[in-house]
Parts: C-alpha cells; structure tokens; sequence
C-alpha cells in the first residue's frame, strides 16, 4: 500500500541553529508552500487584525542575529558579541543568572521519578535496577532530597499519580484547595496559621489576603494568559460591539485577545507624570461619555498591578474607587496580579489583592484575578502554570468556565504543580526553609537594586525619563526622539519607537519592545526592557551610550 | 494599608476528596457567588452553545462516585467498589496498569535535574550537596541511566537550558527538526537511515512518510486539541457562515471548537456497515447539494484517521479520493492522526499519513496534519504535547499561525520534550532500545487483544453489536433500545443512550460517552468506550450483563 520512497530523499542541510528563524524569514526551499490555495485573506479576519508586539519584527531580527553569532563566533561582524533579550520576562532565559528556585525543582524531579509504577510488568534484566531505582531516588541517594520535599512528592503522588495522566480538567482538586489557601493566608497545618498579614513575617510574601477562598472557584491554567484568554472570549456577547477597558501602556496578550474574538478595547490612559498612576477619574468620564453617546456600555474592566509594562503599584485608595465603579457601572474586574509577589518597596509599595479589596468594600463586584509561575521569583515560565480565582461569579458562569476549559483537557501537569510549589513554599522549620528563603530573598533583592541601579543610570541620560518601578519585572523608559529622528523613522515606514529599538538591536544586541506595542499617548516614544539582565553596569551603560549616539546622528533642533 | 483580618475565618471544612466535585454541583457555601450580576445570558452566546460530552453530566456524576468510594470504602452502599474511566483515553490514570515508557520518563527526568545550574550562586551548606547532585544524577547513579538517555539529555539540554524557561513559539527549533525527520522517515544519525518504511522493520512503527517535511512547517502545541482549535479559529471568515466538514460521529472537540468561533458543522455520517467508513460521494454529495441551494461553500473537511470514537482506518483508494475531492471543491484538508500508531491489525489495516497521500498525489491540497504524545503507546496526556504540519500552506498564513500561538507565548516545554520522545525513540544498537521495544510491543499487545475480546463479548449479547475497530483505543457499540426504554428516557429528560449510559454508571461504575455526545443517525443508539480497562474479562462481563439486565427492566415489543 505505502508506496517504496525514492532514493533521493531531499538532504536535510539546516542545522539546528538554522531553524531558529522564524517562518516569517524562512529561507526558501523548493517548498510545497509557494503553490497554496489557502491565503491570508480567506483566513478569519478577526485573526489578521491580531496584534502582538512582544514577539514580533523586533525579536524575530533579534533570533537572526543569535543565529549569526552562534554560526560564526568569532567572524559574525556585528558590534556585539551576545543578543540579550530584554522583550520579554523570562527568567530562566540562557545567559541570565537566575537559577530556578530549589524547592521546586527538587519537587518536580522527584515526582516524576514516583510516576514510574512499581506495577510495571516490563523487567528487561539490565534494566529492571535502573527502574526500580528512579522510583526510590530517596533509598539511592538518601541525602539528595530534603525529608520535606520527599513529603510533599509523597503528597502529591497520592493524589495525582502519574503526571502523564489527564487531571481534572479544573486543575488537581488538592492543588486548588492550596490555591484557596494561599489566598486565605493560611497554610492549613502550620503552626502560624494565626500569624497572617503582618508586614514582614515570614508568610508576608506568600499568605495573603485573610479571607475565605474556595477551590471551586479556582481553575489551574496553563500560564495566565490562557485564562485571560477564556475570560475575554466568554465576555464578547456581541463581536464588534462588545467592549473592555483596557489600560494604556498595557501587555499586549489583551489588544491581542480581544482583535481575537473582535471585542473592543476602550483604552484609558495611565498618568506616567504620577508614577503610572492610574486615574478613575479618567475611566469614568470615558464611561460617561459612552453613556451620553448612547454607545455600548464597556462590560468589564482590565487592571494589571502591578504594572506591566509600568511596574505601578495601585494605592488601596485607588483600589478602593475602582472597585466603586465596578459596581456602579457594573463592570467585571479582570485584575492581572501575575507580579504580585515582584515588589522592590515594599514600605511605601505594597501589594493588595483586588479580592481582598472587593470582600471589605462589601460590594457585589465580579472579579476574576490572574495569577502565575512564570513571574515572581519562581520564574518558571516553560512549564505553563497559573490560576485564576472568581468571586462574585455564579456557579452558571463558573459551569460554563469548566465546559470550556474540560474542550482543552486538562492544564499540564509539571504547570499545576509549580503552582502547589508556588503557593506552598517550605514554611519555617521545615529542611527546605533556609534555602528556599535564601534564594528567594536573593532574587528580590538582586532585582530590586538592579531595578533601581538601572532607573538612575537612565534618569541621568539626556532624553531618556523612567519611572523608577516599585514592582514586577519591566521598566518603561520615555525616550524623547527630534524631529529628524521621526522623519528617519517615517522615511524607513517604521514607528519612531520602533525604528529606534531596531537600531539599538542593531548597535547593542539588546532587544526590547518599542512603546508602540503597549501603547502610548500621541507624540509620546517609550520602549520596555526587562531588569532581567546580565552584567547591570555593562548592560545600561550600552542603554545610555546608544541614546547618546542615536541623538547625536539625529540631533535635537 | 491592609486590613487585619478578623480572627474568625471560615474554617476549610472541606477535604480534598469533597473537593473532587466541580462547580455546578459544588456545595452550597456561604457562598459569595448567589449575588452575582454577570449572567449566563450576559456571555457569549457562541460559548454558551459549546457542547462537550466527554466531560460532560456523566462524568461529573462519575467523580461523584469515586469521591464516595474515596470516603467510604466500606460502607459505601453502592453495587460496585470501583468507579472505571472508560469515558476518555487516558493510558496512565490510576488503576489501570499501563506503565509510562521508561525511555520517555529517563529522558524527562533527567532533563530538570540538569536545569539546577552549577552557576547557582546560592549555597546553604546543608543543601548544596544535594543541588550538585541533582544535576550530576550520572555520578550520582552511574547505573540508573543508560547511555543513550544521558546523551539525549546532553542534546536538549545544550539546546534548550532551563525547562522554566519560554521557548521558541512555534517550538523548540531541535525538537522540529527532529520531527520533520521523524515524518520523512529519517533519523538523520541513524545508519539505518535507507531501511524505511519496510513491513515490520523496526522503524515501521516510527518512519513514516519517505518524503520531505520542513520543521518550519510544523508547530509543536500543547496536545493536538491546542492545534485543531487554533486552525478552525482561522478558517471561521465568516462568524455563523463558515462551514466545515465533520464525521459523525465525531470526536466532539470539533463541534464544540466549532460553536465556540461560530463556525457552522457540516455533518458527513460515517458507514457503520462498513467498518464505520468514510464515503467519499456521501461527502460529495453534499458539498453538490449546497452549491445548488447557494449556501456557503465549506472551507475545510475534518478527517479523523484512526477514526475517534469509531477506531476505522481509511484504506489508500479512499484517502486518494478524499485528496482529489479536496482539490475539486478547494477543501483544506485537517488530518486528525493523533492515533497514527495504535493499530491492531497492521497487515490489513496498515495507516498512511495524509501527508504522504497529498504528496504522492502531486495535488495543490492544503493540509494540516495533527499529532500528540497523548495517545499511541505513548500516552503522556498530562505533559500537553504534541504537533501540527502544515503542507501546502503559504508562509504568510503559517507567519499569521505564528503571530497566534505568540500570543499564548509558548507551548509546555515537558510536553514538547515529550514530543522529542516520541519522535526519536532509541534505535536497535542504543542500550535502550531492548526495554522500549519490549514495553512498546506489551502495550500493542495486550491493545490489540483486549479490544478484539471485548468485540467478541458484546458481539454475543443480544440487542448490541460491535464494529472490531483496526485502530485508535475505542470501541463504539450500538445498542439496540426498546420503545419501552426510549419512553422511560423521555420522561427522565435524558437522551436514550445518555440515559442507558446513567444506569450503566449507577449499576457498574462504569463510565462510557453517549453517543449522542458524538452524533449518530436519527433513532440509532451507541457509546463510545475505551480498551483502557483493567481486568478485561470480569470487565466487559460486566458491560453485557447489564444491557441484559436493562433489557428485562425495558423489554423489547
């Protein structure tokens, strides 16, 4: 039946290094592609109208000139010897010096070995030892795990079994039910269960917010977006009518998401004069004016705090009046919280969760609130782990939550237990506490000086401001750019942000992401960089001398 | 800022067996969720009309009863003393005795112990023993991991890093590259490269195709249902216009994309007479009908190769017609062959890719072709792994692919080494080569005998009968109800199958889909099972004493 190959097999002549190129860029073959019938324009239009700059023309030409370097070490010709990608928030990237946390990797590594059952029927002799062997990793090598991470697999073992099966496709009922405690401030059997909520106990960074939560309302998911992208596409009721508000700098994963499902973004305006403030002022005059022009009434309301890409952090007052105008104007609250645990100030800039907000103000407030392994100090974005919690929403919405989420199968299963780990670090006195402590408040503090360091070094710049961010992982720096810059950048059909970007890609190997992909106010050029870096001093230093060189070839009038 | 909490919280009454319930059956609380404002009627209404059986009320009542057992394995007052799956594919749950192959978790487990980084700065001292040898588990254990596994470790992690790091979007280029051998037939290394696609050589069941495939074509996804709905939510142009072609019945992933993105299904029934086959002029005939009547023109045909629920497989001619008639009324073809290699019966019923057929076929067919790491003897549906190849598809439509799956940032890196796995499975000659042809071979095996028992037995009770499916881990009865039976579901508001299959679940504990989850012809009744089942005999005794028992309560006229 299957017809015998030909001999002549095309060679397969790219490397491993080659194929890091995008499609995009794809070099051409004698591809079966060029004769297609399919085209862009038969596609759903909603689709093309996608933006979504964070990966876009930026990183693609990054990913060629890391091709270039690893190809030719030592001839690539380019002024820099190594492409950092500050685009994007991703902790464990080679190159950068965070390593992953202990705790959880040592959960991780153990849990799979378990998965190997002991009921194999399979004893191929020289290899039934070896077998044997990665299911008891603590008889083999009794002083590798800590008696607490052994536990904790052991736990998890009992409950889920194997990874490799699907879980209940709301995320592992046990998993949910610390997910619930976390959130309450609780770790059910610690002995400081009492002891929540105080500034600067030990449980400050993980215990939270003193109220009940409940697993039912908690759906594990693969990385955040993945249930922003659920919530968006339920609230779209009319496609082309629908609309949100979303925040202006904003991630990208919400334009994105709802070009997707043709909802309307309605931006409001973050006030970078005030620390990225955000001003309920401004949203509700926006509300208002929608209301006299008979327009359709936005149906929910996007928060990110802290910010990304600002690193803001909201007042509890400001907390407070948005939950006000939820209410009245009857919006749900989508709160993107994925940093919440990436605060540099602490004092002056702490952290409250919108849920916590919403249960004082008593009010009937729908809130989704957005949470993840990828960001924090955990960092573990390759697993694909989050949650989302829902309050205020009625088991019929949080049904048809579990309806689309159960099409999906499940979340992976390493993402949902980085999110136990997440939510249930080693607790004082346990064997794993001191190390896990150490490391995390390394992180912190590693990223909170390297954050402030590179704020200064910016500031100092002619034509350069930056906020100095009291959280998450991102500045966003206002590039003041001449007229000759804008009329260069017009003159290549760029944006000027983004001509600016790709010349500093050029110049530096840094990649970031030209403001224009988060939004700004007219007239207004920003880009995004990471405070992931290597080598602070060395790497804003770069920043710096290419806006000077960049201002002096496109001098100031 | 935040307020202390009250000293009295809710207590967490709840275990986690109890949380074993989903939402629309959760207990009642004091619960925030009774005064919500957001509404089911306030949501999509596409969302709203998603339909998914395989999780659907049957499962939900099954996890009740598993939670019952849980708590009460004495005195639990139910017929049967153990709730079985038989509802969805998912080798490695507990209680059935499927192992996960070895290669595949050494491999996986391996990985993360070299992703604890030697250039950790942090060192406790009590720990850092420990970390060291996680990462060196070679020295550690020289015997637990054979020497291949080490090397492929060795190739990922050079490639990769850290596992908690994002990927590439469409995927690890590598792990691509290596899939695009895997379809060509080649393991590029592999001085058997020129022996493929032989009956029975040892790379039948991993060679494929013998022709080209670029690993810029391919996406790796997180399992194969990420990749089906990415692609129909790029053909729907038209929201409630666009067509697509569907078997009936069908895997329901595809109705209930469909109705999220507004898509309109255009059923084709499958020939239960026939081995359950595909009828091409059935298919044409339609397509005929609706060019005469003006409608709308599908824009895709959905063909699911092993077939699911149904376990047929197309021979050649029928595959080659399917190509032509793609070509005739410009169809892009979407191959499901997530169940490529669970064959039972290899000589009669061998499996040809689509790929290799539109090639072969030298025609202008746009195909996209989907696989996973979820079924075949694989099985590892908790990773989230598996791949889409795009053939005959333009670079802007695979950039605009690209653009998406951004979007979502990248898919789990567990499952996409997962797909590594199963791609490059050690070659004859490699130290693990004896074991993975050993389990691979057992699960064939004990595949292939279970489903023909199970055949057997149904085919002998009276009032069902059983198509002895070639392929895929399903197995779909028709069962025969009497007017008396299809009286007692009407007045119990169910579907007649759906209402059998209730009472099969509240006499046995086993837990099959309805057929009208998948679709059938009007007035014909089916359920879908899987051959994932422990103890085969006692098993589907069970199945067939009660449609006996069934049959008395109902009798036929």
């Amino acid at each position: 039946m299957a017809v015998r190959p030909t001999a002549r097999l095309l060679p397969l002549l790219h490397s491993p290094r080659q194929l890091a190129r995008t499609p995009a860029h794809s070099r051409s073959l004698a591809s079966l592609s060029t004769m297609s019938k399919l085209s862009v324009n038969s596609l759903n239009p909603a689709i093309r109208n996608v933006q979504y700059a964070v990966r876009g023309e930026l990183a693609i030409k990054a990913e060629q000139y890391r091709v270039k370097l690893q190809q030719n070490p030592t001839s690539h010709g380019l002024p820099f010897s190594q492409v950092i990608s500050s685009n994007i928030g991703n902790p464990q990237q080679k190159g950068l010096n965070q390593p992953p946390l202990t705790f959880f990797r040592q959960v991780c590594l153990f849990l799979p070995c378990y998965s190997v059952t002991p009921e194999s029927p399979i004893h191929s002799p020289s290899q039934v030892a070896a077998l044997m062997e990665y299911r008891d990793l603590k008889n083999l090598a009794p002083n590798a795990f800590p008696r607490d991470v052994i536990a904790r697999a052991d736990e998890l073992w009992e409950e889920i079994g194997s990874i490799g099966a699907y879980s209940h496709s709301q995320g592992i009922p046990l998993i949910r039910k610390h997910v619930a405690e976390f959130i309450e401030g609780l770790h059910s059997s610690s002995p400081l269960r009492h002891i929540i909520d105080l500034p600067c106990s030990p449980f400050s960074r993980v215990a939270r917010d003193g109220h009940p939560a409940y697993p039912e309302h908690i759906f594990l998911t693969g990385g955040a977006s993945a249930g922003v992208s659920l919530l968006i596409s339920m609230l779209i009721s009319e496609p082309g009518k629908s609309r949100i508000l979303i925040p202006i700098p904003q991630y990208p994963l919400y334009t994105a998401t709802l070009a997707q499902f043709s909802g309307v973004p309605v931006p409001y305006y973050l006030d970078e004069t005030n620390e990225w403030s955000t001003s309920v002022n401004e949203i509700r005059s926006l509300l208002d004016k929608t209301r006299q022009e008979g327009g359709t009434q936005p149906k929910a309301l996007v928060i990110i705090n802290p910010g990304n890409p600002t690193g803001a952090l909201l007042d509890r007052k400001t907390q407070n009046e948005i939950v006000d105008l939820c209410e009245q104007y009857n919006l749900v609250l989508l709160a993107d919280e994925v940093y919440q645990t990436n605060l540099h100030r602490r004092e002056t800039h702490p952290f409250t969760s919108f849920k916590k907000v919403v249960v004082e103000s008593g009010k009937d407030v729908a809130l989704v609130s957005f949470h993840s392994i990828s960001k924090g100090v955990v960092g573990e974005c390759g697993r694909r782990g989050g949650y989302f919690e829902c309050t205020n929403i009625s088991d019929d919405v949080i049904a048809m939550m579990y309806k689309m989420v159960s099409v999906g199968l499940c979340p992976p299963l390493q993402g949902q237990i980085g999110v136990d780990c997440m939510v249930r670090p080693p607790k004082e006195g346990e064997e794993s506490y001191a190390l896990w402590k150490k490391e995390t408040d390394s992180i912190h503090k590693v990223l909170a000086e390297r954050t402030h360091q590179m704020v200064a070094a910016l500031n100092a710049a002619e034509g350069v401001s930056c906020v100095d961010s009291p959280g998450a992982l991102y500045l966003y720096p206002r590039i003041y750019l001449s007229d000759k810059a804008v009329e260069a950048a017009g003159a290549a059909g760029k944006a000027p942000d983004a001509f600016y970007a790709l010349a500093l890609l050029d110049a530096t190997g840094i990649c970031v992401v030209p403001g224009s992909g988060f939004g700004q106010k007219e007239g207004e050029y920003h880009y995004r960089l990471t405070c992931l870096c290597p080598g602070v001093e060395e790497y804003v230093g770069k920043l710096v001398k290419f806006h000077d060189d960049f201002t002096k070839k496109y001098p100031y009038a």
